[in-house]
């Protein structure tokens, strides 16, 4: 089918309208099957529209689809953590972590598999989307603590915490999230600050961090 | 070259003697470079033999070569955590982690590209090889614990340490091996008990194992 004989409700969308129309459908596949299992025409299916229209805006096929919509979730992922630099910090954690955990309640499986790899359609390109993500977060959390020059120490447990949230998140998807979000969400914040409260031992950067953390 | 065309020195080796010889060439390789930057003809050199004879073991070439590597990698990983139920259990965590980071150093790149994926040889089948060790750690642990039936929040805590430890081992290879091996495992068993110990705050059987910790 050409683009020509799409009906009209179709032409009324933007090119971006419609890239970020399949993206959505896309990620909402990816949301509930590993990416193996997900064939252009279900996306085709989801968005209503027809295959030959999916691949007019992802020529490279599935492998496209599934790079644009990871980089679709990891911006939605980056924007979790965009939290206004104001008020005390521990509560600025727990909202970004409430969104954070939001995303990964309403994503479960796609979530996994993105995460998790050993998909077909991994590559390194997909890994280092993902890895993308894990050093935005990790930024943003230095910015929030004020640090410009982070020092090894700080920065490896900065970004340990990232993995065992990290690790956390798959765990509870896989124990029919359990605890609950909110016990899950305290529970982290707790662990980042008994890690710093280790660390700080050893390294002043950290425990000059820990004193302005109940600010 | 047929297996005939051997010299004698090759024939004196068992089938499982060459294999394993065969395989330490591999994982040697793979330990400072990444799997797709290793050939067949790279491990004959290696070991010293012919091209035909590393084909005769690993028929299926790089993919078989490489996941074999990675299952005697994987039994190794598993040894270090084979520590005897004896004695106090901290002293125990400290001798498991010398051998785990000691086997890191001694794998650097290759146990990068071993945990890092996004290999282009990366499989579900190598993936399942990695969560396995995981698993085989945190097993060790519980049974060191002297817990059989782990609750979620414990078996959770354990596995985000784990994933942390992993983690800070691609760190430190990454900062070329700062701090300096003992500190770094003093900081990671001190973490260890960090984590319980919140854990502990809201999990009756995680305050039990804690308190036993420093038996």
């Amino acid at each position: 089918m050409s683009p020509q004989a799409a009906t009209p409700a179709y032409r009324r969308l933007s090119v971006e309208e419609r890239r970020s129309q399949l993206l959505d459908a896309a990620l909402s596949l990816f949301a509930h099957r590993a990416p193996e299992d997900v064939s252009l025409d279900d996306v085709a299916e989801a968005a209503g529209v027809s295959r030959p229209l999916v691949y007019r805006y992802f020529p490279g096929g599935k492998q496209q689809l599934y790079e644009a919509a990871l980089h679709s979730a990891a911006e939605e992922l980056r924007g979790c953590f965009d939290e206004p630099r104001e008020g005390p910090l521990l509560p600025r954690l727990h909202r970004a972590l409430d969104r954070y955990l939001t995303f990964v309640d309403g994503h479960d499986a796609g979530f996994s598999a993105l995460l998790q790899g050993g998909s077909v359609v991994e590559t390194s390109r997909t890994t280092a989307i993902v890895d993308g993500v894990r050093r935005a977060a990790a930024d943003h959390i230095m910015r929030h603590l004020d640090v410009t020059d982070p020092g090894p120490r700080l920065r490896m447990t900065v970004r340990m915490w990232i993995t065992a949230v990290e690790a956390a998140s798959l765990i509870w998807l896989d124990e029919d999230k359990q605890p609950p979000m909110e016990e899950l969400r305290d529970w982290l914040v707790d662990q980042f600050v008994a890690v710093l409260t280790v660390t700080a031992t050893r390294d002043p950067q950290t425990a000059t961090v820990l004193s302005t953390l109940s600010d």
